[in-house]
């Protein structure tokens, strides 16, 4: 494993902090005491709390783009490319659970980078819509309301940052299986 | 329809607040202003806002767990009795949308009903995966993990108050049977 750099461990902290504190109660001096450094040497490495958020919100953002583009222009069927949705959201999830649940509760406080963000949110759900649909046309989708389908599938996959800390050590591979097989194959015998 | 009394418009009013500024930076005079009523006349029908919070979320609360006891006494299979837990979200969260909103963003400030709501909680979870579990053991449904089952499904039952605003006019009966089909009967064909 890579040693993590100064800048990586202030992110890794910062998003520690912006979960338990919230975003607007946390200053760089807190920070900097969390980290056993002073205050003034966080600004070698970072500008200011809110380029901080940035980059905790923007990578997270900039992940779940990047993996809907390779998603997207994949030679595989909608169900495929679901599954690899449901994948790519269990792997942020796991790798990043600290930085999902400061972009969940934080996001709103971007400042310049807020319509940024937002329109990567909103590319990522028209691409989800899209598979959806598409898998309909298709036939290898039931005909269910898409809107329906996508919201109950993103509310599942934008709360494993919540619920996977109260589950110990999870297990990428079997965590997605099973979201696979519920959320995709349906559950009734 | 019945002519709302003034406590339920307290109430209906105090839920709305809470939703878009949270019970924190509400006052009792914010709630009366919002009436067009003098705040001494709020404590006619009420004693506090702490009151308030607590009759929103204890209601609701409660109505999820009479709901679910006739879910549990029912005589029906296992698949029948999660359609009607859908039944029941998507009715609570229609009819009473501000107050789902406000239970989720507020009921950490319940003071001395803290324990009850957590017990109502807790008591509903676990009735739910007694009916998972049931039904896995009747061979009902899929050997899952009862766990990401009835995380997965919570999820999104517990998200519909964030989504149905964004939907206009929503049909009751249509929305369970939308998430009836994704939730329990699956999507691929």
């Amino acid at each position: 494993m890579q040693k993590e750099t100064r800048k990586e461990e202030i992110l890794r902290v910062a998003a520690r902090l912006f979960k338990n504190k919230g975003y607007s109660a946390v200053t760089m001096r807190d920070l900097a005491t969390e980290m056993g450094i002073k205050a003034a040497s966080l600004y070698n490495h970072i500008s200011s709390k809110q380029a901080i958020l940035q980059e905790i919100v923007l990578a997270i953002a900039e992940d779940f783009t990047a993996g809907m583009h390779k998603i997207i222009e994949a030679d595989s069927n909608s169900i495929k490319k679901l599954e690899q949705i449901i994948d790519l959201h269990v792997k942020i999830a796991i790798e990043n659970t600290d930085g999902l649940a400061a972009l969940n509760s934080d996001w709103m406080h971007l400042e310049s980078k807020l319509d940024y963000y937002l329109k990567l949110r909103q590319d990522y759900e028209n691409n989800y819509r899209t598979i959806i649909e598409s898998g309909i046309a298709n036939k290898e989708i039931k005909a269910v309301k898409p809107d329906v389908l996508m919201f109950s599938m993103l509310s599942t996959l934008r709360s494993l940052y919540l619920w996977i800390p109260k589950k110990g050590n999870v297990n990428p591979k079997e965590l997605s299986a099973s979201l696979a097989q519920i959320l995709i194959k349906g559950i009734n015998i």
